[in-house]
């Protein structure tokens, strides 16, 4: 495992469904937080509709600058799945049935259950490597970089453990929150202070309500743990003068 | 009011918290429902970090292809906030104390409140139309044909109604739903056959599972509902034909 080294990656959201607000998308959120805690920085989300075209252009230029690249969505049996075909075109690979995928359809589903439309499934770049789904047999699939996940969020959440090992992180992202029963233009000034003083610190302020009442959320972000104890005991001194309650949040 | 014409947009989400995964978006849905409502097509979402010359360089991409942008974010009083010096640089128009902002906000806060953290809030570009907050005071802004709105989103979602005005819809598309006890593999080819012969008709596939069952939902999105309606009649022969069950979603 390299470490020290930072690891970025985007996600690519393929589906009318976001675009139109049918679907609330929350694949985003999920794939984020699994790839912090393994040390990849979610540097770009974008949400695509299912264009051939625009699904092409957009791969190939999310995979040149970024480590990995996530698509979910566009993986199944119907017309508007097409995420396959195009990852296809996208690094110019054959797009054919996948012998190991038609095995593991064959095997999951009962005997005339495999028809067309699910054959479709096994169709995919030519040599691509499977992403197992234990929730219901259609694999995913990754070529080169880029990494093709379903759309729907509790089988994408259940394919996610089996990539761990293909992806390799830089050190894990930390952070550290403090949360002031406070508003932001409070302490906008000193925090902008701290940040001056601390570079290498992603500080993030956050409003928020909760039970009626107003807060900020002080989030605090970087590999270096003792930078962020540093910057932390910056903040904590202008709340003490400032006599700013902590709270749980 | 021109109609017939197809009117697009892109939703830009600034934050960091959105892609660390801290925080789960639903601006984007509140906002993409919306423009669909008054008959703007979402054609992209991005989201992206609070970084000066990613926010410009995305702006200018976004705000040359799409009729209208809205950005979310970045408009606070902390450091973090840089979204509205950022939407100057793009325009290349001056940074400045907006005079209505500033009337504004020092009518909404008691005297003495509007302290330099909360005037941070009135820095625009110079010339902006402001978009009215009747939530917590601070406008948001507008420059040519993009939008800037707050990250939090019962304060977006309260500025958008006074919006209406200032977004020029094509005609609105209007969609059908068709929910079915069946999976998607079972419909799969006939469901190409209808997408065919209705190539203006935008269909979508959607599994979902509820109450422990399996369904699918076909979703027919078009500016034209005789075109829906014909769609739909082929639909509901097949699923005559393959004696599927309709079922309420």
């Amino acid at each position: 495992m390299k470490k020290n080294i930072k690891v970025n990656a985007a996600i690519l959201i393929i589906g009318n469904e976001i675009l139109s607000g049918r679907t609330q998308d929350t694949n985003t959120n999920t794939i984020a937080l699994w790839l912090n805690s393994i040390g990849v920085k979610v540097e770009e989300v974008r949400v695509i509709p299912d264009i051939e075209k625009v699904i092409i252009a957009t791969v190939n230029e999310l995979r040149k600058v970024n480590n990995y690249v996530f698509t979910t969505g566009g993986i199944g049996p119907t017309h508007d799945d097409i995420t396959a075909k195009s990852i296809s075109k996208a690094f110019d690979i054959d797009y054919e049935i996948h012998k190991e995928a038609f095995k593991i359809l064959e095997a999951y589903y009962k005997p005339g259950e495999f028809n067309e439309g699910r054959q479709k499934m096994v169709w995919m770049p030519k040599d691509a490597k499977l992403i197992l789904n234990p929730t219901s047999g259609a694999p995913g699939f990754n070529v080169k970089n880029v990494f093709c996940l379903p759309g729907v969020p509790s089988i994408l959440k259940s394919m996610l453990g089996g990539l761990k090992n293909e992806i390799v992180g830089g050190e894990p992202i930390l952070s550290q929150t403090i949360s002031l029963r406070t508003v932001e233009s409070e302490i906008a000034d000193s925090l902008t202070n701290v940040q001056n003083k601390n570079k290498d610190v992603e500080i993030g302020s956050y409003p928020f309500f909760q039970a009626g009442k107003l807060g900020v959320s002080i989030v605090l972000r970087s590999e270096n743990q003792s930078k962020i104890d540093v910057c932390n005991s910056q903040i904590l001194d202008f709340i003490n003068k400032k006599k700013i309650e902590i709270v749980d949040r």
